[in-house]
């Protein structure tokens, strides 16, 4: 992202899901997890589980090393484990990661962190509700034109104008609860997908780790199945279109000669003192159609070929952090521009 | 689209659903709705909604005039009101399209069209489940090798990948019944999306149109809230992709030297005799990439301005059909290159 | 495309150059040019060019077969060259289509029918040239409020934003004398791009073809190098993105309380009679969008791998024609709306 | 970027370009370069280009400022010019930037930084060549089945391969010298476009601020007119296409069964020690298709409304660094790939 602006595009709270600690701490927890689960049910010894518990409680990954042979290996996974297998030691180092694969690690890693940005997402699109229900309680009476084609149509109000910014937020609500089932999931699935070294133990094993995680249990590898990831995809282009939608009206309402909003604290500029740029709504504008970028991006990454794809995994990992980013960055905005409304409609 | 190649990556059937005539008599369809409705509650004479009902029933559009008109007007609705209410005459012609807007005829056209194309679809998904069961009563005992970033990984069977093929399919069938419920729904909302014309009747009038038409009613305008038509033209990119990964595959298997699939009939070339090229495993691929490209388009028509957009709905009409045929050709093809192989896996 | 919409995003003279006839009618030309330059040469009998050039002449086309034949074999070649060889009959039936293969007929007829395209695009935009000059002449020292970041900047004059509008346009007529040596470029490379067959004869019968049909000549293959064909459909994007660039002014400067510009025959509405909508100022928005997306499917049909790709390829002939269709509709359609403004600024 | 993996998908010397720092330093040398040339013809006082020369060269930002306020006004020029003005004190704070807005020295210090990254690429691309003949000396005698439509077609050699890799990558290059020409122009074009408060100067001005900064001049603004940095994205999505192709290519010799191809330090899998996955190669292929995404976004940003644009020239802001960075990620990895080849081809 382009310097200096990542408080207006950027997000901080969302990105942090993103760092290579928070990551770090998702990966070790997911193999604290695994193996308990593998203990529980007698796949490992209970020393064994104990041993590697204890052992990630006090690992620090050597950064160096990560750095020089992740590129290597095209995933941070092998040396990840080389790191820990040396600091767990003899004889319980081959029990740590059993059975599973570098993609059921990285994967339940991405998935623990999208349940906490998930939590962010809540909370702003609440405040989307409020704040629109705040705009519509001061300014809701006031005459606005209705305008069809960017032609003046029929008179009708500012509440008008907000239930239609209303309501598509408030079915973006609902959808994720409902998409939360579906990704909200662990990938336990071992190399080919099969789970072959739990022997009959696998779906045991799959739903005690899920319960550890407090993510939903699968009865099979979604390795090449990402129809749930782009479906959450495809929502965050859902939520920042109809956020987008908002910063469109509000840059058409704001025109001179039009004068339907006024808002405080309008951007400045460097050579016209009198102007009052509407930053913030051209913002949610630029948003919806990066994040529509990034999703599209995330449409070509679908088809992954034969039992696990290298290529378009690689690009879900280049495209999701930053369509995460850029719909939380929307979500933000939006409660910062609606707060900074202090007129609306032409009330003449 | 590529001359002679419509048999490959057009489909008929899905296509006749985007005909003129199709979408005239849709269009036919809700204005007779409209106004039996409307008189049923009051807002127009049973005179009316008879003579109109009548009327329309021998309507001949004067089709040059529409082909004149419509890109004068940006949309086909004007004109055909035009001659519609000079069929009908007097005194009854002011009550067709009474309070209703050009929009909501064209939205729902659309919808009432994407309720027949649905079903075509879900006869095509049936028929990839039964095609790939068969396949695996067949062949699926044979060892395959399981291959991950392209390279040889764990000896596995033909069932296993064919399991890998099927789960997606299935969770789509499913995907599409709630889809249903969200996509095939009425549009009635008039000018500015208020209904205002029909006063305390509105909704009454939205639910008799909607039964009329075997729809689901809805409590407001979708004019610029177009989400659900975005989740089903994802559906159908979700539907390209996971029978993409089927064509992937088979063309790797059908390389000299992997040699895991036989294919009946494959294409011949102009110049070397003894190829024989897998099309079909190709075109699912091309499909894939042709739909997600579309779907890609739909995403940036999302932001409809105002109470109504001109730019961005008139895009969807460009994409809409041409996503809907890729997505039944994909479907049909997947079901001939399914049943035209030979062999799977290495019986050696 | 939408029905009844083609008159506005449709375009019937590009649209022509893509029909079977048109195709047919190239990959013939291309036949008979190559049996003659190879006659030449010596690589084939005199009396071959003499008696396929003939039978070319006077061949119709079986189009049942053709149709059913295509999407076996992916492409109209195979299927043509067998009704060509039946058609000449012995003993020279061989000798078309001789060291060629699908490909060179099949990218060759494209770059020929491109050909006839180009020059209506050469026309086109000299026309636009010309409408922007008379606008300006008649309008351009009304006043006019410059705009940045869609608020009121600093005074300026209809000439000014006249003058943006001109300057890409000259630029992109610049850059389509330079595309044309580029793109209008024979194949000729034979099954796996070597010419294998035309022995030390390669070069000269290349040179000698492309002479006979009027088209640069190469030195090598472009199987796979498609990125001559990017550029140019880099290039409609960009014609189409200044064009729309004007579209999107005039939407801005028609808007009630801007109203910067006056259009006759704007869109006519079915339910506000009072409306004007700019109809097709909105159509450039849409057609800029459109051909952007169609573009970016091109990119993505980039990589064509190893000697000769069949998804890629295949996904370049469902791209190609409607982004021609669409730089061509994009042209036409400014013409119409520069041609209809009949006031500009505001000259109060 | 996912964490751990910049080594392989970032490039730290192309991104260094995109720093603070450097856009900093690059803005700093518009502002000294347009103060000299404006006292050179006399627009300035020289006092005052000397004071305002001394000024930023012991200028340091204060960034907790920048990083605030930019977010409001939604670009750095504003509040760096404040900060600059206050540096610079009385009499001559006014005579900075003058004439100018905070497009010409974002747009501006954007150029400056291509010329560097431009260096970078020709020398990358250098390298290209020479591992490519590298390869072609050592093993290009070696035979290798030609394939086509992934299907063996005719026997060939490693030459005939490694041909068609070179060959878009000279054409490349020399694309490049041509666009050089059209990207690194100065932008200076003031408030909307015309240079007004330089009267007569305006061009001779431009001239010499050109010529200091070592770009080419322009006779007008291109705030609104993206063309060339369109161009040049699109250049880069050819480059990391052809490299793309070259790993797409290499991923597919990888193949066991195929066996074309050695690569010495294959990535490690963490479940399956045999494992020598083709990451490299892979990520080729990746960076293609990221790079293509977020070209095509760019093409989303090509319709700038008005004399200027916010939403769409913020869009290019968030683009255009991670398409440079992976352009200069790809070419990279293609040398290290290419030089980890051990062998090619089928010497049996």
């Amino acid at each position: 992202m382009a310097p200096f602006l990542s408080g207006l595009f950027g997000d901080k709270e969302v990105a942090e899901q993103f760092s290579i600690s928070a990551d770090m701490k998702a990966m070790l927890r997911f193999e604290t997890a695994l193996a308990k689960a593998q203990a529980k049910h007698g796949i490992i010894p209970n020393e064994a589980a104990e041993t590697i518990e204890n052992a990630i409680e006090h690992f620090e990954p050597i950064m160096p090393k990560l750095a020089l042979n992740t590129p290597q290996d095209g995933l941070v996974v092998p040396e990840l484990i080389r790191q820990l297998r040396s600091h767990i030691g003899e004889p319980y180092q081959e029990y740590i990661h059993y059975g599973s694969t570098s993609q059921d690690v990285i994967d339940t890693s991405l998935i623990l962190r999208l349940s906490e940005i998930i939590k962010i997402f809540e909370e702003r699109l609440n405040s989307v509700t409020a704040s629109l229900n705040k705009l519509d309680e001061t300014f809701g009476s006031n005459p606005l034109m209705a305008r069809t084609r960017m032609q003046a149509a029929l008179p009708a109000s500012v509440s008008d104008r907000i239930a239609i910014w209303q309501n598509p937020n408030e079915s973006n609500k609902k959808r994720l609860q409902n998409l939360k089932q579906a990704v909200l999931k662990l990938q336990l699935a071992g190399p080919i997908g099969k789970l072959e070294k739990l022997e009959d133990k696998g779906q045991a094993i799959r739903d005690e780790v899920a319960n550890i995680l407090n993510l939903n249990s699968t009865t099979k590898s979604w390795h090449t199945d990402r129809s749930a990831l782009s479906e959450f995809v495809h929502w965050m282009m859902l939520v920042t279109g109809s956020l987008g939608k908002i910063g469109q009206d509000i840059t058409l309402m704001a025109q001179q000669g039009i004068d339907e909003v006024a808002i405080e604290g309008g951007g400045g500029s460097s050579a016209m003192a009198h102007k009052k740029n509407p930053i913030k709504a051209e913002a949610l504008v630029t948003l919806a159609k990066f994040t529509n970028i990034q999703a599209s991006g995330f449409g070509q990454s679908i088809v992954h070929e034969q039992e696990r794809s290298g290529v378009n995994w690689s690009l879900e990992w280049l495209l999701m952090p930053q369509i995460c980013v850029a719909a939380g960055a929307s979500m933000r905005v939006t409660n910062e521009l609606l707060s900074s409304v202090s007129n609306m409609g032409n009330a003449k």
